[in-house]
């Protein structure tokens, strides 16, 4: 069976996160929908990263094995046909060879987590930024993100029900930037924890705030203590923005 | 009476546009429902622009007339906290001498029109772009564009209903540029027409598919005939962005 690449675009408001679950709307749940609808039999949609509720994605990346051999613009077309009116949309369409899996392929994530750093509340993008009225540094967040980048073992900004084998990840860049009233913070790794990027922005607010200094954040990463975590960020202000594949995993290969 | 002058954000989506009327929810009507609840009297709210339906601002200017002195910054919190759920927003609130008046006082009204321009529909964005699934050249486009920039008798992209006295109009920046698969149209004049930025945006759109070669687009301002108009882009791509004060409506002066 063809394997197809796809890059989806969704807005997490209206989906009850990517993974699929019983009476609920998900994204990965719209898809397999749409194409059963397509094809007749269910459709099995593996996604790279499996975002929460609420969470935006502006590069998702799944792949997907189907019966029939497709035009890949076609098959894009035809599956964002059949997905209104859920915001989500297929962007890209393209078929990869079968040793391309969209989630272990993967040798790259990028998030961005956006903050509106002013007292008005947000209007036109509500559910889109985590609203924040007090002043935050954003040079100090900055400064104490950089003690969360490199290999460390990041039980602290890890979920309770976290699934991963390994709390030891590689934080390749996280990077804190104010333009105007928003705060933006650009987190790149191979893979993240469950509530990773969230569970750090949180403690990094508090950095920003004053109530911690930056080296505080390096403690609370040391404590490998989840109660040494500040807040979790919350999931509207966070965008997966691209999945990035090795020359391994390319259809050529 | 203390004057004070508002800047206002809103999402045009809840909105029956700027301009209060019976029976609808209008931006205008919000905030003067806020205001007369914090001071038990009715308020009247002096809008720069009266947006449409669906239009979108991120720099809205108002002037209001009020029966106490306030902190400027204690007004625009207490404001905020009786707009709900509306998604509007006063980001901004400082006093103006009486001199000042937020529509006939402004010098310069910038408007931004975004076009999400791929197969794909919009997600993030929906309500917040024109989706436009044919490739447009935004080259010609700005080409195009550039027939327009001056002193002009607008006739051609003038809504039916305008009301302002004359068709004759200074258009000052009217500037294309593509973004991966967004195009920006900046526009900026003292005044516009009523449905003027979006009438040159639709024209724009024939120049982009490759319907008009742009000298078309002067033959039909030229033309000063609203049948020679193309379409009228859809409000939901438009954002007023700000709204200019010359130093002679300053409070000092």
């Amino acid at each position: 069976m063809p394997r197809y690449r796809l890059l989806i675009e969704y807005d997490g408001t209206g989906f009850f996160g990517w993974q699929m679950q019983a009476g609920q709307v998900s994204v990965q749940g719209v898809l397999e929908d749409a194409l059963e609808l397509l094809h007749g039999q269910p459709i099995a949609v593996h996604g790279a990263g499996r975002t929460d509720t609420g969470v935006h994605a502006l590069g998702q990346v799944a792949h997907v094995d189907v019966p029939k051999s497709w035009d890949p613009f076609v098959l894009r077309n035809a599956i964002n046909g059949n997905v209104r009116p859920h915001r989500v949309s297929v962007v890209d369409a393209e078929e990869v060879g079968e040793a391309f899996h969209a989630r272990f392929s993967a040798t790259k994530r990028r998030y961005l987590f956006r903050i509106l750093n002013r007292r008005a509340p947000p209007t036109v993008d509500f559910n889109r930024v985590w609203h924040v009225p007090v002043e935050l540094d954003a040079g100090a967040m900055h400064e104490a993100a950089q003690y969360l980048v490199g290999k460390h073992d990041f039980t602290t900004f890890r979920a309770a029900d976290c699934q991963a084998q390994s709390p030891v990840k590689t934080l390749e860049r996280f990077d804190v930037s104010r333009y105007g009233d928003e705060i933006e913070i650009h987190a790149e790794a191979r893979s993240f924890l469950h509530h990773q990027v969230r569970s750090m922005v949180g403690s990094l607010k508090f950095v920003g705030e004053g109530k911690w200094q930056p080296r505080q954040l390096r403690k609370a990463l040391e404590a490998k203590d989840r109660a040494a975590c500040g807040v979790v960020a919350p999931p509207q202000g966070l965008y997966l923005m691209a999945v990035e594949y090795g020359s391994a995993s390319s259809p050529e290969s």
